[in-house]
């Protein structure tokens, strides 16, 4: 039978994937509104923005309450590693806001080319951030260390697209602010990697007690 | 006279000022880096980052050696606090690293103007994170929470200088790679205030033990 703690504990985990599937939906949905050329769904991104921030105060209440109960070294590095995994969360549900806001800017003007970078560089984020809350839920630090190296992939796609849209504003200066709006979609999307980098990085100190962040 | 326990508490404090006054080093280091056009100097931003990170990863392990001992719960605020602190820290010392690396690419062509607005930013950012971090070592909420309403101010210098760089570059596309250059730069002293002001928030909570993130 569980405990009154570990039930408590375990709500605090649910609440964190609760947190962890809105930022995924925004993130989706504000590509999707980027594809679509859709205002609405931009719009509801950035309206979202505040479950998800709200879900973070409410994750921070629960962690801080629970750590002066926590029997455990091995709880309270669960519980900091909760908080830490939803303030990752909290920044995913910002940059998708932002995506959704650089949308609504795009959607004014007619569509530069085909996008084929970004909703490639969107799946590949997404999927790191899925597969490092499953490592969470399921405890696997070696499926949380096999995340890290695509964010290199990551960044090297910003990177390519980012000199990409400046050589295409040299050539043609009137597309300079939607180049510049795309740029900031494709360094939000690197930086969703990041924090699931961080979510993967978390992973393994809780499951080893081993911090491996700046490549310690 | 101070217990053992009190006494490891100041001593993540002081970490935590340490860590402060690195990350405080490296951002001004960084915008005088740009200014005098010193390449040794930016590089020395670069590699004092590991600095910072190594601090980051000895409070964390601090702070959770002291949360299993923590006998109250002001004392579990303060460490998380801390935590929190320290993550912001290190994420300031991120945003110079990359000024840095953009004043590198800068220092390869000729300087674009003399900069006004890019100075002014970083001493207002650096004067909200040190006002910040003042204020958690005085516990003092109200000087934290004057802080809040300055992020504004800087949001709205580096939304200025994006368009005055945007249509500097519409004007002159030969100015395009170092406009974009400027914007990073820019952006990341935006980055440094929401910084500052997150640590401000974090004083206000440890203080008053009342979340005011996200408008609450």
């Amino acid at each position: 039978m569980q405990t009154h703690f570990e039930q408590e504990l375990a709500e605090l985990k649910n609440k964190l994937l609760t947190m962890a599937s809105h930022a995924e939906t925004s993130v989706t949905n504000a590509i999707k509104a980027l594809i679509d050329r859709d205002d609405e769904l931009a719009q509801k991104v950035d309206a979202d923005d505040a479950i998800i921030d709200h879900l973070e105060m409410e994750i921070d209440e629960m962690a801080i309450r629970l750590l002066a109960k926590a029997p455990l070294a091995s709880d309270l590095r669960l519980i900091t590693v909760a908080m830490k995994i939803s303030q990752n969360l909290e920044r995913v549900g910002d940059e998708a806001t932002k995506i959704a806001r650089r949308v609504q800017d795009l959607n004014q003007e007619p569509q530069l080319k085909p996008y084929v970078d970004l909703p490639n560089m969107a799946k590949i984020a997404l999927q790191m951030l899925k597969t490092a809350l499953d490592s969470f839920v399921n405890r696997q630090p070696d499926t949380a260390r096999e995340i890290i190296p695509r964010d290199k992939e990551v960044d090297l796609l910003n990177k390519q697209l980012h000199r990409e849209l400046a050589s295409y504003m040299i050539e043609k200066p009137s597309t300079i602010t939607r180049c510049l709006n795309l740029m900031i979609i494709s360094k939000s999307l690197e930086r969703i990697a990041d924090h699931a980098t961080n979510v993967a990085e978390e992973v393994v100190y809780l499951c080893e007690a081993r911090d491996i962040r700046h490549g310690g």
